[in-house]
């Protein structure tokens, strides 16, 4: 089967990547804005949380939201097709945790 | 906090790539020879076969048998550590099916 057909490989393309596993469990706990992100992830820069989040939201992963007012403020929160992954992340969270514990 | 070390980076750090998953998948029915993988994952070649096998084995998830004989013959299988990560796979992939019937 081509990877790209592969069921685990699909999975993989929407939480894989550097970063993603940091901006979605962040996203767990609920909506949060721009600055809030960058206060839970200070390692990562702006312009790949952006780019992250706009990723996210084309996988149907993160729903942004506007709030208009005197200054227009944005949410991001995980779509419930995203919550759905919620037991898979906890897995690969218990499994990477796991596997640190043996390694030292 | 640094990619390397959040934990799920860890996990996908073992499993993520494009035909790692396969492989893994391929093996968790048992041990099996080079040839049989590649019957397996038929678009597989044989050099990236090799060195997935290799990484895997470096990672302790994969264990490399060499039975003496006439011809030398070798099996690969998962190790018990890879072993703990099935429910993971089975988790991945089984969201990455709900996810592709979705998208029909």
């Amino acid at each position: 089967m081509e990877p790209t057909e592969f069921p685990v490989n699909r999975a993989l393309n929407v939480i894989g990547g550097k970063w993603r596993p940091q901006v979605y469990c962040a996203l767990e706990t609920g909506p949060k804005r721009f600055s809030e992100l960058e206060r839970e992830i200070p390692e990562i820069n702006r312009k790949v949380l952006t780019d992250q989040l706009r990723e996210l939201e084309q996988l149907g992963m993160v729903k942004r939201t506007e709030f208009p007012g005197k200054v227009l403020h944005v949410e991001y929160e995980l779509t419930e097709e995203a919550l759905t992954l919620q037991p898979t992340m906890k897995s690969l969270c218990k499994w990477g945790t796991g596997e640190c514990e043996e390694e030292q």
